[in-house]
């Protein structure tokens, strides 16, 4: 009995148009938007309907397509000229996320290759939809790969608990913490899955939970205080999450609470798992000492869901993020293989697999 | 340099009459309301103005001498029937809260003693406010002496965790768990205290933040999955926290949260204290897994706050509390001073003193 996972996809070309899950509208509403020219891509960007990295990267991929796809260009260079203008138009929507100007760069080389070869610009205009579809679709693999690396560290009726939302609405599709979870439901396995809501800004519930939900997977919503709960009920064999950065000591920043969570799970003697694409893999940062933790504003805790929780003028601390270190990291999974300790080693060396 | 710590008082008996601090008010507003006829106490209880068993407990005290202060009995019999009517009613406000039952048991008590004794009903009258206000000033009592030996564990600057609210708010004065900061701040100590918003129903952000930043004292508000990194990063020295019951053998029962709280204090060797009222001790309760837990619906999550933060019809589950093992707790302080493993024998030994 294997069920076919319907993906809810944020990001979808369909019909010959770029059509996007409003994430601004999660929970409550499940609402599509068609985006007809660049104008709406950018805002829809800018105005967060689409969020992480790697859907955002997606988005303006095809967003250059959308742009000039109606351009009545006489040559290959004139084409070329208005790609690169709306690239970089596309790049003043979100200036801090750089996986935005990796898939820009992608398509703008894409047109200088077919200018280069002397391709019609009708020619140059398939070629810069079919690099798009390629990014989404490189993106689903990575994906896949980790959620079918992952899922040999899975077994059919385990609990999983999980933190925020590494999920397919971020990404392509199955997202990176989430994928196997997509495929064991895939296989037919009954999962239990135990999402915490993820204060402050709850990813986790109006994330994760939805879009498991969403899936058909038996999907549990906790406060983030009652994982430990959880794990001493005996309902979890597993934790899995996914990260913002791994240090090349194996050291995992994530968003805060996955620190507590990696300590919680180690008393409780379950593996700790960290689902890490090579993208998010950075050499060049020796430990997690050298990530940056971003601190936040107060409001977002005391005014961030709808009714004032805390008095004025309260004093809050607001990181973003924490570091897990490497020895509560039972093992990293990449779209290359499953990592453990010792991790400086075995991590370096995957890049020179 | 001593501050005087200007208390909060959330139940107060000033001017002849009954003052209660609205609490459904807090943290957006300070509000306190004069309770002048039986009617008002009634509300003030049912409708949670007043919470914390202590403070129930004596606002329902004094709610006996408001009903039948201006009672127009001729003898003692007369009065006495009026105060057992007026206690029933007051019984009903909120039917699970063990003291508010005791509370009223006592105010019949001494109108019993006091027609016993042949008083006129203007003297009975008389002792039922005195009795009212000899049952706030124990529990302010037991609060101070609870604080005084938790202060013998504290030192000036240090940093202390805290969660849910075990404070001033919901007893006659200082609280259970806030009662050494409070005391602290007296001293003329700086510490500084990290309040635990406290998920799902954030009494720490309510309430604990508010009490401590009115007394001036220096509190942080964090999330409740922030913990972990604050301890991480040497902040705190102390974890205190309240409860609801101590099981025979020290296992804790708190609000839910505590427990993983305490797991992680254990994992960077950080004292965890359980600030325990003997009237919180059950000797009669076994262990911890005696101890019920109550399960709440999904609603206070998923619409809590005022917005809806996750999926209609998502799966929740909202445990109430959970056990610390008494293997994680450092010390149970109660007012009769400070208790240690082994719990079983060290406990017993506290109630034959």
């Amino acid at each position: 009995m294997t069920k076919t996972y319907q993906p809810l996809r944020s990001v979808r070309w369909e019909d010959d148009e770029l059509v996007l899950l409003d994430q601004t509208k999660l929970p409550e509403q499940t609402e599509f938007l068609t985006l007809k020219d660049v104008k709406q891509v950018w805002d829809a960007i800018e105005r967060l309907k689409v969020r992480g990295a790697p859907a955002i990267g997606i988005t303006a991929a095809y967003g250059v397509y959308v742009a000039v796809r109606h351009f009545p260009a006489a040559t290959a260079e004139e084409l070329l000229a208005e790609v690169k203008k709306q690239a970089d138009y596309l790049a003043t929507s979100r200036p801090t996320a750089v996986n935005l100007f990796w898939a820009l760069n992608r398509m703008v080389k894409i047109a200088e290759i077919a200018t280069a070869q002397g391709q019609s610009p009708e020619a140059m205009k398939r070629m810069l939809l079919v690099e798009a579809q390629a990014i989404q679709a490189e993106d689903e693999a990575v994906c896949r790969a980790i959620g079918e690396h992952a899922l040999t560290l899975f077994s059919d009726g385990i609990g999983v608990l999980t933190h925020c939302n590494a999920g397919g609405l971020a990404t392509a599709k199955y997202g990176t913490a989430t994928a196997p979870m997509y495929l064991a439901h895939e296989k037919g396995w009954k999962i239990k899955v135990f999402a915490d809501e993820t204060r402050p800004v709850l990813q986790g519930a109006r994330l994760t939970a939805y879009e498991l939900q969403q899936a058909g997977i038996d999907v549990t919503l906790i406060c983030d205080n009652m994982a430990a709960k959880v794990m001493a009920n005996g309902w979890v064999q597993a934790v899995i999450v996914g990260t913002d950065r791994v240090a090349a000591n194996g050291d995992v920043a994530n968003k805060i609470g996955t620190y507590g969570l990696a300590v919680l799970a180690r008393a409780h003697n379950i593996p700790f798992y960290v689902a890490a694409p090579l993208s998010s893999i950075d050499l060049n940062t020796p430990t997690g000492k050298e990530i940056p933790i971003e601190e936040r504003e107060a409001d977002e805790i005391i005014r961030g869901m709808g009714r004032q929780i805390a008095p004025n003028d309260i004093k809050v601390y607001n990181p973003a993020f924490d570091v897990t270190p490497h020895e509560l990291v039972t093992a990293i999974i990449t779209e290359k293989g499953i990592v453990r300790a010792p991790y400086k080693e075995n991590l370096r060396a995957l890049f020179e697999k």
